[in-house]
Order: C-alpha cells, then structure tokens, then sequence
C-alpha cells in the first residue's frame, strides 16, 4: 500500500496483512539485535503539529529498528493555520527525498490533504476526532496476541469489546470501532450522550449509558482518556460525577470476568477514568499495546515502504 | 578544502569542484538506497541561531547520506550576545570531537570568528546579510544542470540573469551575484533603489528598477523573497506597490521567453513576490533547487570532511 | 553493574574498572573512523528534566560512537512535579523496548526513584545537588592519565586536591570527594564556610577558607561554577568579593606548582570564579576533561549494556 490514513482505505485485507507483519516484528524486537536493515536510506519524516511525545517516539523507534533515517520536524502551531505555507513546506521537504512524513495535526482530513502535494508515503499519526489507524492495529493485534488467536479476517469473532467514555472527541474510538467490527468483534460504546458523536446511530455498535449493565459480560474493557476541558464545555457535569458512572474502581473491576482485558489508549488520566492503577488487575495490557505499538508501527513503515526483504519477510 | 564560509574565498575552482562532485552525489540521490559510508563516525553539528527548518534539515539529510553522526545545538538567541559564553560553548563541543560546525546567525561574520576557535570545519549557512555560500551553489548546480552544461569555469557563459527585490538585505543575493559571475554569466539586479546596497556601484553587475524592461531577455528570472517588515522600515511604501512593479505575475509570466528559468531561494512569499503559482510556470525549477541542495551539502561535506573514497569519487 | 547512579554504589572496584575501558575509548576515539558497533540496536534515551545541552550532547555522542539509537524526551518543567504522570511516561518508554535512561533531574535521589518502574538501566546525568557521577570519572580519568598513572585502586595516591567555590550547591564537589578519596587522593575543600555543606563534618576531607594558605601545595586545583544566584540568598555577601577570596587571578595562578592541574566542571563563569583565561595556565586541562567526558560516558554505556565485544574490551 501506498498510505496508511485511515482504517476504511486499509480495509481487513490490509488490516490482517498489517496484522502478521507484525508478528515478525514482534519476533525481530525479541532478538538481541532488534534491528534489520529493511528501510537502510530511506528518510522518514515526522510532522507533529500537535505535541504527541509518546507516539513520536514509537514510530521513530520504530523507524530506527528498520534502519531508516529519521527527522522531526517542528510546526510551531502559529503556522498551521496558513494553508499555502504548509503546502509549500510539504513540497520543500519532499524535494530532498523523503520516502514517508508521519503526520499528526489537530485538523481531520490533513493527512489526505497532504498526500495531494507530495510523493511521498503518508502515515496518518492522529487527525482531529477522525483516524488514529496505528492506534487501532496495536489495539487489534494486541487483543488477538493476547487471546492466541491468528492474523485472520475473523480473529476478534466472538470477542464482545466494550469502548468506555468520551467516544465523541476521540479518534482512538472511531479507527478502533472500524478494525474491531471489520474483524468480527462485537463492540458496545459506553458513554453519556453528551459524549457520543451525532452519526452514532449508523455505527455497527450497540450504545449503552449503563457501565455497570455490561462489565460483567464483556471480552475487552477498553477505557478512553477523559480530558479535563470537557467540564468546561458543559458536556460533563462534573468530573467526579463522571468517574462515579464511567471509571473503573474496585468495585468494578472486581465485577471483570477473569479473563477480561483491560486496555487504554494512553496517557492515563489516573483519578479520573482510572480509580485503579493497571498494576493491580490481573490482565490490564497497557504496557503489552505500547510494546505493540512499536511492532505494528514496524510493520506499517515496512508495507508502506519496504522491498521484499528476505530476512524479515517469511 | 578546510571551510565553507563564502564564494570570494572558494574561488572559481573551489566552485567547479563542488559542482562536478554535486553531480556525483546527484546519481547516488538516484539510488536505490541513497546512502554511502564516506563520512562513518565524523560528527556534524548543527548551530543554528537563527531559526531555519528547511536548510538545518536539507543539511541534515545531506549529512545522513554520507553516514555521518548529526546532532542539533539549539541556541536560545539570549545566548547569541554573550561573545564569552559563545566561545566556551563553541571549544567545549569542540573538545567532543566533532569534526564540522554548520552555522548559522544573524550577524556578519560569524563562521570566521568561529573558526578562530575551534579546528573543526566551518560550514556557514548563512550569516546576516553578508554571505550564504551553499545557496549559490545550489542555484549554480540548478541553473548549469537545468541547461545541460558540464561543471567548468565558463558554465554560465553567455546567459543572462536577473535577480529581482529586496538585494539589499539578502545574502542569497550576495553569494548569487559573485557565484554567477564567477562562472561567467550577466547578472542584472531588478530593484528599487532603497533595496539596492550602497556598495552595488562596485559590484560586477547592471542595476534597473524596471523589471518589464528586462523580462523578455533574460535566461533566468530568480525571484528574492520579499519581508513584509520592510513596509514598517519605510523601505518600501506598501506591500501591494511592490508586487505590482516587482512581482512575478501571469501578464509577466507571459512574456518570459519559453526557455527561461524561473529560480526562488524560499520561502516564498504568495502573493506578494509570487503572485502566481510556480506549477503554472513551464520552467520553474523551484523544487529542483531543493533537491539539488540535498546533493550540494553532500559534495560540501564531502569536500570538507571526506577522504578519498572509490565509491563516491570517480 | 545495572546501574551508574552514584559513586558509593559503584564502589573502588567500579571507578576502576571504568577508567580502565575509558583507556580503550580514548583510543577508538582516536581512530580515522571513531566508532564501533558494540551498541547496534541498544535504545538510549535522553531524559533531562533540567536543562543541559552540553552534557546531553556529551551522553549523545558517546552513544552514537557505539552505535546505538538515541532518542531525546524532552520534558517540560511543569511536568516535573507530577509523580503519577512521570512514572507513566517511564513505563510507557520503558514498554517500548529502551536499554537505557539517562536522567538529569533538579530533585536528588530522582534516578534510583526511577529504576524502580522501568528494567532498563539508569545513567545519572545530575540529580540535585546530589550526584553527578560521570563527571566524577571523567575528572579521575583526566587527572590519572595527565599523571601517567594507570587505572588502579591507589592511582590518585600521594596528590593533594583543592576543591574551590559552593561545595554546598554541588553535586560535582560530593561526588568528587569520594571518587578522589577512594583512589587515595587527599582533598582539601576550600570554601566560605556559608557554601559548606552541614555534613561536611564527615566527609573525609579537609576544610580551609583560606585559599593563599594551600595554593602553592596543590598538585591539583578544582575550581567550581559560582552562580550569581548565590549572592540573593545572602550566602555570599557579593561576587566582587568572592572573586578576590577564591577566584582564580594571575597573582594566584602565579603561585601554583609548574605541574599543578587547573580543572574545571564547565561552564565557566568567567570573571567569577576564572579571573584568568585558561589558555594563559600552562596545565589548563579543562577542555580535556571535556574529551574524557565523551570517553567515560562511552566506558558507562559499554560497562551497562554492551556485551563481551573483542574489538572494544582487550
């Protein structure tokens, strides 16, 4: 593939390829030398005009591990707004011979617009409330790594997944509800209302305000972030009266079935959806999606821009 | 040689060198891994006191073909005053090992008094208004490849070229001006006579303030970017008189000979400099400036720093 | 060893060992190509929560000499003071596969605080006025091998060093009391006794404020940083004054021993503490200490991470 912008365009063909590539990955990040010569020379560029430390480190991890150059580029946020100077920039950088710009921007539809003014390969690091793709395959391949089951185009079937909190203003939501489904997973969105998106009614979900009616049934507890500026928004009350209904505690977390997994996108916000540290559930794999993240981020830089390549290919 | 600090000291064989090793680095651009091990262990430095995303990473990149270590010296511009403090920073990396100082500042002059302090090379990249050696080779390479003309002393023999706008503050404009006619071509400098420098009647050149009077005739039309803060320096009147008799638009285009290439150090200014998009120019080879400043730093590098390498030198 | 955090911890047998691969490391460092791959695909990274680019880029470039990956987190102040959120960004790096961390923090005891989350190893780059490790070693190594003494346990045996300035604010001054005395060096602090630290009753020094009185006996002179912030705090009445009690002038200088080192931390703060410029002392070794900077960090990174490797370890 050309891009990775959004989980639609990946489609579960795409999904499930990206899937077993990463299990190679997984296998390369266990040696003593987790690095392979794939992408020696090729120049990877990062454009975050939003601060994301933690997701440009793991795809520059990533990056390195493949042996590819990379290089960060720092978009003050005073120029995003000047759509013919990012043009210019996009068209500057690609003219000294970039292979991939790993693009993360507060507006939905950036990466798409982007692709239009270079050559050079897109990889989608967060738009907007839109598509967070690498987020939602590290999810998927964390899930099914966990459970045993194999790179397939119904390895979550039969898997019940419950999406906890502010589905609305989250990408991490939207690409996740897109790879689960696709995958067979049955997914249930538990938020307010005031935090759910209009169009949620056409969604493959189910939709409950009820955290307690369902968290003793489901596969997959995934807890959202909830972000403090909601309160002044009026979209939430109060952030106690928040945690009361949509945190996971003690009480509630004593409700999981044992074999439940808990999973959350990162950073935490501790006191707030999460009552519990991670550390004290049996089967959270918080830490497992972040060391996920890097192989399937791995695995996307070597379909994206990879030749076959004998040594990490099957 | 030992430095890159300014075209009077390279000499017309100093600039024929580095374009005929341009071209070699030019071809390994076009690999397949564009990557060579010339410069393994030698540590590139960035100093940039003035901020310039687009040239620190075309450095960079350059640096990362040839295997070079690069690592980025932000300076806060508190610093840049304290001439002490500048000298301790500069012999305290020094003493690391590192084998070049990219530079670039505000003030004149800059790169040589580095040099006094350090036995690392020098590469300016810009200081004040005085001098931006690698530019010039860029437009050389650009201008010569452009038209199919070997690396030689008289490449630019017999063409016209017109530098239009603000050549008053523009170090692109003083290292364009000296690398030009060192190779032999005519330069005319369009301008209005508050943005011409008090020295210009020394310079080898002709001076006019009527562009249309010139257009039709030259070979290459290089398009200065014009600063809006010249308007508060009462430097120019307004910023929409200016376009009108000194900006590229499409009745100028028009009457542009169909062989005639259209240059822009950038970043452009639209609308301004620029009142039309370069795309809609047949022979505007803006882009191709870039990605021949990409191969230029590596022949500086090179030059700079390299030993004699079979795979790199012919 | 696990961890470089602190001298006692490392212990006589620790320095020793460290000075004696610094030795291997002065000597690839000499080398056309200074650089070997001990650390190939070993994560390093960066994680200063105080400011210092002069030691960063020190950690940085010992790093690449081995080559392995760097990456910098760049950790803004106000982050500092959550606990919750810097013990998940630890685990969220640490989840992504990184061999070590190198810390510098304005809070003592932060680096041992930190090896309880993460399984990689912890490089102490300055934690409070606590420890500064490396630097520790980097000034036995410059003093042993100006000397000509090999990497031994009584290698700084016989010499008389004088410690100078805010031995209280420093955590240069603590733990180069007990790397010199453990190598069997006697130390004498000299200081206004306001920039003594309490305990300094115990340590196994010696404690003058009389500068002129020692001066002349030293086989080394160890001049700290003064910070103008000192003369707020009503620790030291003015800098005028300081600099005439324990400044460095020519009338002193003059009084040194022909052979007597005169070392420095870095940066300097010229006119406070250095009244003199250090080129004009005949045995300024300050920029040396500089370079086994880089060799003692790569002697630490090799001694933590690197495996048994016949080209680096004899």
């Amino acid at each position: 593939m050309k891009h990775l912008r959004g989980i639609p365009e990946l489609g579960v063909d795409g999904i499930v390829r990206i899937l077993g590539l990463a299990d190679h990955m997984v296998e390369v990040n266990k040696r003593a030398v987790p690095k392979v010569p794939a992408l020696v020379g090729r120049t990877v560029v990062s454009l975050f005009f939003e601060d994301s430390t933690r997701t440009r480190i793991s795809f520059e991890t990533a990056a390195k591990r493949l042996s590819a150059d990379t290089m960060t580029f720092s978009v003050s946020t005073s120029s995003v707004n000047k759509g013919e100077s990012l043009r210019d920039t996009i068209e500057t950088i690609d003219a000294m011979g970039v292979a991939a710009f790993i693009v993360r921007h507060k507006t939905s539809g950036v990466p798409w617009q982007i692709a239009r003014w270079t050559d050079a390969s897109i990889i989608n690091a967060g738009d907007g409330w839109h598509q967070h793709p690498t987020q939602a395959l590290l999810d998927c391949q964390t899930i099914r790594s966990e459970l045993g089951r194999p790179a397939a185009i119904d390895c979550l079937a039969g898997l019940t997944v419950a999406i906890v909190g502010d589905v609305r203003h989250s990408r991490v939501a939207r690409s996740d509800v897109q790879a689960f489904t696709a995958l067979g997973a049955r997914v249930v969105l538990v938020a307010p209302r005031t935090l759910l998106p209009p169009e949620v009614a056409s969604w493959p979900v189910e939709v409950t305000s009820d955290l307690d009616s369902v968290i003793d049934g489901v596969d997959v507890l995934y807890m959202l972030r909830m972000q403090r500026e909601r309160t002044n928004e009026a979209l939430v009350p109060d952030l106690g009266e928040y945690s009361d209904r949509f945190g996971l505690d003690r009480r509630r977390a004593a409700r999981l079935r044992d074999d439940c997994l808990v999973m959350h996108p990162g950073p935490m916000n501790r006191g707030v959806e999460m009552m519990i540290d991670p550390s004290e559930l049996p089967r959270s794999v918080v830490t497992r999606q972040v060391g996920n993240g890097v192989a399937v981020r791995m695995a996307v830089l070597f379909d994206v821009l990879g030749e076959s390549n004998p040594e990490v290919v099957p």
